[in-house]
């Protein structure tokens, strides 16, 4: 019986599935080997990932006789700089490679990013799968084909928009996750409600604690519904000229939390978003676009999963609402000096607000800091 | 009266135009003016075409009140690196930029390369114009798309596809080329006769000797007539899946000749591709695909330039057939370890060779590096 689900992102040439359901890294081979033309297959992967999942995925590919070779990367965001980029695209040619190379990407979103970045340089571009072994991964970073690296002016701020062949999504590695990483994972799922699907946003509410909890199934559909959500924006628009912008609801936010902390590990990504998409509604209610009841509903549901909404629960850091003002502008989300942010009006309603009057930020973060 | 050429490369979205014409360094303004929306415009150039033509740049700029900061790049192949590359793209984080940056490539092949790969990955592509300021990138880098840098592993193969916003060709630029370079980016129009237009090789028989000594209206023919075959073929075939690995006419033996002289100055590209080109012919001949008084033709127009044709005329290197043999293999032509290779049947005629046996290409570069 099969029991797992089928994504596909339409995009012309550069199509491709998202395959969604359990034990999918104990039988990768199934879905690898029709894909790939040349051997070895390169799997880049981090030390801790490695560990848990390594030995699964060789079993699997040792089986169905595809030679592969395994480069490990250190854990942690940052292994996502230039110097990490070169060893491994040096290492990557040292294997010896053709243009019908494979790479495979086993990890989060760091080792996803960073392999398929280089995946797009290499002889200006090789095949590239992804294994995503974070919930965060396997709903945003694994679709849509956003690579890069950070630099020491910015998050993600080199990069490529560069399509993988295949994503297989499995959810038996969720049982593998810290609690943390699986609440910073949910809070993306979350995003794709609250930026255009109310009745999803509904359907979280009455399911997210059994997500949370380990529902295999309920998972699946999870993920499932938030690949097709974000699929659908990236069809219309691949390379950020508009509407994909949404999808970055929270986001501007949650990168300046993250830069002031130099991106360490005591803000996850998801929870910055988390808390990002909480100051977007609460801004957009100060700017009197949004219902406060809205804010609420939000804001009562992330703290129902046990995620973080405000800046004061962020350990061992005073923010300063300059600092972050700072940060926000040097996102590249800025055009023109004007600071472009998702805002919004209800749940499952955002819009992009492309000249948001400074004052109003400089104030709402003042206030954000302080309380 | 306008005497100036437009190119345009079409591909969609991404199409764009090549203008040619002399003084168009003088006037520049007039055509970047139009198309960028943000300042800084931010120039890459290199130490050595900075004295000759930032000056005439900067002041037709400034007259059309064009904000502009300069980058200034070390000249030559070695920088062609990650380690340039990753120092390029902090300086122009560090110059403070947006998504309607536009980044503009005053110079050769190399600083067209760096620049343009260091466009296409910061925030996943910010503009990018072209002012090549020698023939060979007139003809040939700067259409098309390829941008680049060499590893320790070889040449151009790490990079991207992204083409430019604009190119402008300036004609004059060529009298303050040394000859011999001059005879390199020559070589290369010869090329686009050979793959495919057995009538612009008559007419190039006719006319290269006045190219050489500086007819303008003859070197502008040339290099509109070169752009159109090339963006014709492009066009086809945008990411190099067929067709358009005919431009690599003579370049896998080109490639294994600068390679193994550490792509020093002794041998331009240019010089190494006329070789190239004569050893596809010669071989071709070898092979039974190709009449000798076609390969006599070749060689004698290129000798008639004064273009080198014999791999005995590079000076100070005695190579080794092994060697070479090697880098071919090393090449990003190979797939399935079989050897790619351009091959001909007259002039005007090309064709890709997928399986050339391996003993008969041993054997011809054993004679070709001993005779």
């Amino acid at each position: 019986m099969k029991d797992f689900k089928t994504v596909t992102i339409s995009l012309g040439a550069r199509s491709y599935n998202i395959i969604v359901g359990p034990s999918l890294i104990n039988k990768a081979a199934e879905f690898i080997f029709p894909i790939i033309s040349h051997q070895p297959l390169i799997v880049v992967t981090d030390n801790n990932v490695g560990k848990l999942h390594l030995e699964s995925l060789s079993k699997s590919l040792a089986n169905a006789k595809i030679n592969f070779v395994v480069i490990q990367l250190n854990p942690g965001e940052t292994t996502k700089n230039f110097t990490v980029l070169n060893e491994l695209i040096q290492s990557i040619f040292d294997v010896g490679i053709e243009r019908e190379t494979t790479l495979l990407a086993l990890g989060g979103g760091v080792v996803g990013d960073i392999t398929g970045f280089a995946a797009s340089v290499i002889l200006r571009g090789i095949n590239f799968i992804q294994i995503p072994t974070t919930l965060l991964a396997q709903v945003d970073s694994s679709v849509g084909g956003k690579t890069g690296i950070n630099t020491a002016h910015g998050k993600n701020l080199v990069g490529s928009f560069y399509q993988p062949k295949l994503v297989l999504s499995d959810t038996f590695i969720l049982k593998t996750l810290p609690r943390r990483q699986l609440l910073a994972g949910y809070a993306e799922i979350v995003k794709y409600g609250l930026l255009g699907h109310a009745k999803f946003f509904e359907w979280l509410e009455l399911n997210g604690p059994s997500i949370i909890k380990g529902d295999e199934k309920l998972q699946r559909d999870a993920i499932v519904k938030s690949c097709q959500i974000k699929s659908a924006i990236v069809a219309e628009d691949e390379h950020e000229t508009g509407k994909r912008a949404l999808l970055n609801l929270g986001h501007t936010f949650a990168h300046a939390l993250e830069g002031e902390l130099n991106f360490g590990s005591q803000l996850l990504h998801g929870e910055a978003v988390a808390i990002g998409m909480v100051m977007a509604y609460d801004l957009s209610e100060r700017m009197g676009l949004c219902q406060s009841s809205e804010v609420e509903r939000v804001r009562s549901h992330l703290v129902s999963i046990g995620l973080p909404t405000e800046i004061k629960s962020i350990p061992h850091h005073q923010f300063s609402s300059i600092a972050l003002l700072e940060r926000m502008f040097r996102d590249k989300k800025v055009k023109n000096k004007q600071l472009t942010l998702v805002l919004a009006r209800k749940i499952g309603e955002v819009f992009i607000e492309k000249d948001v009057p400074i004052s109003e930020i400089k104030s709402f973060l003042k206030d954000a800091t302080t309380r």
